[in-house]
């Protein structure tokens, strides 16, 4: 297996961009999909923002810096990763609350039908959004795996207002067909809404050429954006106008200083703007999505094919007879970012993983997740990995009571 | 008054505050009820948390350097500026979504009153949320002055759900009672919701002590947390257990790494929580917080009715028969921290200031609106303000034809 990590990095022709990271020195980084690491080009950016743009040019930053612009601005170049021409991406606020206002607004752009479609293997946040939306709207959440939708979707396509998906289970890793799901629900007459949050910056999306009709994504896994960076929504411009979400706020207003009393939305995507946005935390963004410029996302998710499928590789050699079952598909096509095993010790194992230096997570019961971020990690990170979740087993030092206590977050 | 500006200011028990604040030098900033001053806490803690806390913490970091608390501790530091007891505040998020949910849950908290009142001259974000949760919830709005709120609660209270209001008018910089507003909406068995925007970070304000029922504000303006810094919601202890928030997301959740389907809201005001929150703005904000450490918010309302009675002394005296009407009521029970000036040319005059290096804003068609931050302005300050006004409309140069273009944002 060295060898072969050697090779493949020597013939890395993305290897470069790892310098567009300040990873410290030792550490093994595969929990981009939780939090992506540092880029380059954020600190002197968010200096300058705070040290000059609010210190010195203060409230004038609003137009001289063009603050008012960083929305859209920030939306377009996540636009550009995302498949979306510019003009239809927003940036700004959580995902929870641009996928409440997407899902709301899907509602009202589809009266008459019933039913809101989710994954009852979505993350968490998602099916909270769709129950409450649900519940504002008098709508019924119907929880159908992907793999069941064409069945549902024949019974009841008609009721169906709008579904919501995530292109990867965030847990398996696994990576659902896009065109397929979205065309099933467009043909029933529903909306397809997309959670990217384990899809944008990992792999090449379509959106304007699959014909999504509205998208949401956060900023902080593999945009690399920072912690709890803002979120970003996509609303295809044919449905811009229509686009009636259920929570409005002034930036969103057609006039936002004619400051009425009365709500006029504004044109395009500007619309779903709601309060003033975190400007640092939104400046850090624009500046961490710089680590894609002039990067092929071809190149990138085939890189991260390279990693991930050398992960699987790893582990059937070096963990055999460990314990450990490979749970990511071995399907490229099938297969999204990330690369999960199952392991009865998952929880320590991460643990006593992350004292080695070895970065990965967890979720419960049994699944250790190691997410690839193909902008700044290499086969021979991927190698010290497994390697030493090896010897983490074979000596059982993740038996140690110190790995067994539950910490409040992992 | 020169020598009186001298003398206030030589008495001023606050005048070492303005070190905490990183202001350019031969700069009057008096839209700091727009944009907060940048505290010299800020960039030191922001440098850290990106560097260290996410460049090298990484991911740990939601446990190491208690990111995960974060909204409840800096909620509590905002707590004990506006007079709430720790456990009922709450910081993230736009003053726009924390205003949705807290009317939202009061509609919930008062089933089968059908009335939500609000200011006609409240900020246009307040109105817009109203009308929002109105049209969600099948509620009415009344836009009804808070004059006008006795004789509106005398007919009609039995059906008044809640009421929300601001202390102080943005615009004019009156100051209501709050005591009396708060009485009467409860006395007919609404919810009292004050929007504290223009007054926390200014007043000493007594949350717990009048009984108020729920509160919202921003962190960018008094408070100084920097563009866009997260907003706070305050929920009475008392209404915590019952809070049914309409938009819901899993960082509320009771277990959110238990990553379950179903919504089972946090104890306490945690459960207002909804998605991950703008870690880096929400780190400026904590340690803007901290420009109000050992301060005495009865020390700070004095020097700002000092200063604010100096503003309109100035221009009584200097700006005499130039056009100018004074907009802020006298007496000092009856102002906020702003001083406003009508004036048929308010736009260009305050383009022609900015100019002269004196910032405040204008809110159309005719006010010239002076914020005033009593951590970190001074007597003479004003006088500069007001002596710079005096100029500029004595030489005319405001009537240049590029202080007459409109900008987007002012």
């Amino acid at each position: 297996m060295p060898a072969r990590a050697a090779a493949l990095d020597a013939a890395d022709p993305l290897a470069a961009l790892r310098e567009r990271f300040l990873l410290p020195k030792g550490v093994v980084y595969l929990d981009g999909n939780s939090l992506g690491a540092l880029p380059a080009a954020v600190p002197p950016v968010l200096a300058d923002a705070v040290e000059r743009q609010w210190g010195t040019d203060l409230i004038r930053s609003w137009n001289d810096n063009s603050w008012w612009q960083a929305p859209l601005r920030v939306g377009d170049a996540i636009g550009r990763l995302i498949g979306a021409a510019p003009g239809q991406t927003l940036a700004g606020d959580s995902t929870s609350v641009q996928l409440f206002n997407a899902l709301g607004a899907a509602a009202r752009l589809r009266p008459g039908r019933p039913l809101l479609l989710t994954d009852p293997a979505h993350f968490p946040t998602d099916q909270y959004v769709a129950d409450a939306v649900a519940r504002l709207f008098g709508l019924q959440v119907l929880r159908v795996p992907a793999g069941d939708l064409p069945r549902l979707l024949a019974a009841e396509g008609d009721r169906v207002a709008v579904a919501g998906y995530s292109p990867v289970d965030y847990r398996t890793g696994e990576l659902y067909d896009m065109a397929a799901v979205t065309g099933a629900v467009q043909r029933a007459g529903g909306l397809m809404l997309w959670d990217l949050c384990h899809a944008a910056g990992a792999l090449p999306l379509r959106l304007d050429e699959l014909g999504v009709d509205l998208a949401v994504g956060c900023g902080y896994k593999y945009l690399s954006g920072g912690p709890g960076a803002p979120a970003f929504l996509y609303v295809a411009t044919r449905h811009q106008a229509a686009f009636d979400q259920p929570l409005t706020g002034w930036n969103g207003h057609a006039e936002p200083f004619g400051l009425s009393g009365g709500y006029t939305p504004a044109p395009g995507v500007g619309r779903a703007r709601i309060g003033t946005p975190p400007i640092l935390s939104l400046l850090a963004l624009e500046a961490a999505l710089t680590a894609f410029d002039g990067v092929d996302m071809a190149r990138l998710r085939a890189k991260s094919l390279s990693l991930t499928g050398f992960f699987l590789d790893c582990a059937d050699t070096l963990l055999a007879g460990l314990g450990f079952t490979a749970v990511t598909p071995r399907a490229p096509h099938r297969r999204g970012s990330q690369a999960v095993l199952r392991h009865p010790d998952a929880y320590a194992l991460v643990r006593a993983l992350a004292e080695q230096e070895v970065i990965g997570d967890m979720r419960a019961p049994d699944l250790l997740r190691f997410g690839v971020n193909a902008l700044y990690l290499s086969h021979q990170d991927v190698l010290v990995a497994v390697r030493t979740l090896r010897e983490v087993v074979l000596d059982g030092s993740h038996r140690q009571p110190r790995f067994q206590q539950r910490e409040t977050v992992t």
